[in-house]
């Protein structure tokens, strides 16, 4: 096998359009309601995509659940009670400014009008006023536009059956902070962990899986005294970067934003926000807020119930300040996708009694071996001889005991199956050829970054993949 | 120990209200939106409530996806274009007759009313005529209304930007049929898999988390050639049965109910429904459903996207019938619940330096080793005394490297702690005492289910756990 000329990944490599393009080709991400010509925003995950979305959600737990003492997952319902989004200030305040066109009806986000979105343009031309970019007709003045999907609940269709798909997973975890003191009797500091779904009704949504109306969280909310947030928050930042590099993004993509004090959220004191090198552009992966006690302070006023904590110690009783290390799921995946994603130009690979291949680009996804969706795919050299089939299948058979996200394929000549599994980021690719029965009952083990071929012993081979 | 007048587990152990309690007290499940005093049909999940779910999701997921070669793992979005829904013939269908009450214009379901739900009563009194069991009005004819819960998406609010929260997940599968023929080329027969929430405008949401408005569902979708239903039904069938024991719910109290024809949705032409004796009665806990060709059908007439399959082989094309083993994962935990749940009067319980604390009722969860949410709990036998505490935090270093799932507790008396253990259904408990340090290198573990103890070495703990 011959590589040659590796091309600058960002330049050429990365472009959106062949990620979204092997994501659906392969299985790892379709567009939502696809054969009723999609739904704006919401995108389905298919098999390789949800297998690489639960590695990550798995690992997530683990390491910041599972492994800790001081942390209590939980998972909150989607449809919360309004008066949690009134106590917020979402209902106030979680908008958009949105003109409308006073001809065609269409709205647009004010904010962006003459920004270049595609949705909009400015009339250059115009004096001073903007026109629509669909019909040409004049805009009415910004009118503000709630992001919360707004439905209703029970029998009746009036004001008090309004409830909101959450815009947020931190807000069930507030809700829920008496229930976990109660329950658990847990000792500050201490944090609530949260995967789960929440709704942002995005005027306009792109960039693949970045900008969504439905998307999917990480959260934590770590409680601590006000006097040790500093060097929490300083914990925390670490941690999220500690986290990232066990994704396998490169550090040098990584980019660290502290919002300045006149962009800060009303509840936040201070925030980092946690950029990575989209090939879109340097855009937020991560947010790390430290949220005071505005969040626990609101809805003890709200709700009218006590949400203090008594220190047994310091018998001192109070509002536990906030840190929050939020991790967009969604923007994981598409950030260990971008980052996997490699094309090399290379000549023939070719296993032996196979005819070479003509010189083509080779897509392979990069993908940490703990992170793939299938870990190891076993072939037998050829399909139609029964031997290689049946110990092939038998390898097979061995190599799942130890690693249960292995898959066998004899669809195709193996210079093709082994670009299927390239494409789907398998680390591994085992052959079973004649020499494999005939002779050493050794196999052949290929490397997907190198394309380096190595024969092993089956025993050895099951011992070091498990 | 003594155990002594062990009770009927149905007649009085089972009781709901002891359930629920447990479950909140505990941090298994609380109610949504708890301080502002709940949202009907909505709970929230504690950190108990989250790792049992959770491992139940892992089971399944392990057992029906990973495991198999013939099944596809999905997870579509929960917001889809209306389309779908319209030609599920959900729009038009999937709705409950209510009456409304002409005076004070509370809606109440028209067939419930006289059949004792606690919503809604008759009035026997009456000529014929119902009555508002709120205010006595008189009540108007019944109307349709629909159970699925209805935003809007994208800036407009009009009938085009209508969007439904999906009432189950199977049509999250169904869209994204061909697009799994396209990217994993499957061979029939195979399945379709999904975990995911779905939502239901249910008017009476009841009995916990049987009858709620958010619920999860772990769904497949087996796509077979029409030939082959009858006998992929009856594998199904037995699949589902040896799941349910895989749960350790009890087979005599789990019925299958094959529905009759006249009670068989549009859609089917048979049904199997799973029940299980529930405290509050025998209520569906799973369905298997022959849906025939109906849904690939519909949506490709609604689509106009060709929805058929080719047989290699054979050389056929056709659209395959689909076999739908549903299983609900609210449901799933509330039966395991349960069915664990039980209560025994006790004597005294004491480690060795401990006073015998009063006879009294003792809550146990005797759930599953491999369900629940803790597998090991460690305990120095005193907290004040450092030797102890510090032996027991080394053994239980060593115990999480096999066990992620173990805690650390030294917080109150054993007999406490044991108590706490008993109620979240931790199958063994470790003490390390005097003896541990001073003599032999034993600890004590004690069974959940006897209450018996026994000394035991650490290493051979450890390679028991593991």
């Amino acid at each position: 096998m011959k590589h040659s000329e590796k091309k600058n990944a960002d330049q050429e490599n990365g472009s959106m359009e062949h990620i979204i393009s092997l994501a659906k080709r392969r299985g790892f991400i379709f567009p939502g309601s696809d054969i009723y010509g999609g739904l704006s925003g919401t995108w389905d995950w298919g098999p390789l995509g949800v297998a690489l979305k639960n590695n990550i959600k798995k690992l997530w737990w683990s390491r910041f659940v599972e492994a800790r003492d001081d942390m209590f997952g939980v998972d909150a319902a989607i449809l919360m009670n309004q008066k949690v989004w009134n106590a917020t200030g979402h209902v106030a305040n979680f908008s958009d400014p949105l003109v409308e066109c006073t001809k065609c009806k269409k709205r647009f986000r004010a904010d962006q009008l003459g920004s270049g979105d595609a949705d909009v343009k400015s009339d250059a031309a115009g004096s001073g006023g903007k026109k629509c970019p669909d019909c040409g007709g004049a805009l009415s003045e910004p009118k503000q536009f709630n992001m919360m999907f707004k439905t209703n609940i029970g029998a009746a269709q009036d004001d008090a059956s309004v409830v909101y798909l959450r815009p947020e997973t931190a807000q069930g975890m507030f809700v829920n902070f008496k229930n976990i003191l109660d329950s658990l009797h847990p000792k500050l500091p201490f944090g609530m962990a949260q995967i789960g779904k929440a709704f942002r009704n995005e005027i306009a949504p792109r960039d693949f899986i970045f900008r969504t109306r439905e998307f999917e969280q990480m959260e934590i909310e770590y409680f601590v005294h006000e006097k040790n947030w500093s060097e929490q928050f300083e914990i925390w930042r670490k941690e999220m970067h500690a986290w990232m590099l066990s994704l396998g993004l490169d550090a040098a993509k990584i980019h660290e934003l502290d919002v300045p004090a006149e962009d800060l959220a009303h509840y936040s004191k201070k925030t980092i926000d946690f950029e990575y090198e989209f090939p879109f552009g340097k855009k937020e992966l991560y947010g790390l807020a430290y949220r005071t006690d505005f969040d626990l302070k609101n809805h003890s006023e709200a709700s009218r119930v006590d949400l203090s904590y008594f220190d047994e110690e310091t018998k001192e009783r109070f509002v536990p300040h906030v840190i929050e290390p939020t991790f967009g799921l969604d923007r994981t995946v598409l950030a260990v996708l971008c980052e996997a994603y490699c094309e090399d130009a290379m000549g023939s690979e070719v296993a032996s009694g196979e005819k070479a291949e003509k010189t083509e680009t080779r897509v392979f996804l990069k993908l940490p071996a703990h992170l793939a969706p299938v870990k190891v795919a076993v072939f037998p050299l050829l399909k139609n001889k029964p031997a290689l089939v049946e110990k092939a299948r038998e390898v097979f058979a061995e190599i799942r005991k130890v690693a249960p996200n292995a898959i066998f394929d004899d669809n195709g000549n193996i210079g093709k199956r082994y670009r299927r599994q390239d494409e789907i980021g398998t680390p591994f690719c085992v052959t079973i050829d004649f020499d494999t029965i005939e002779k050493d009952g050794t196999v052949t083990l290929r490397d997907r970054d190198t394309g380096s071929q190595k024969r092993i012993e089956i025993s050895k081979l099951i011992s070091e993949i498990s």
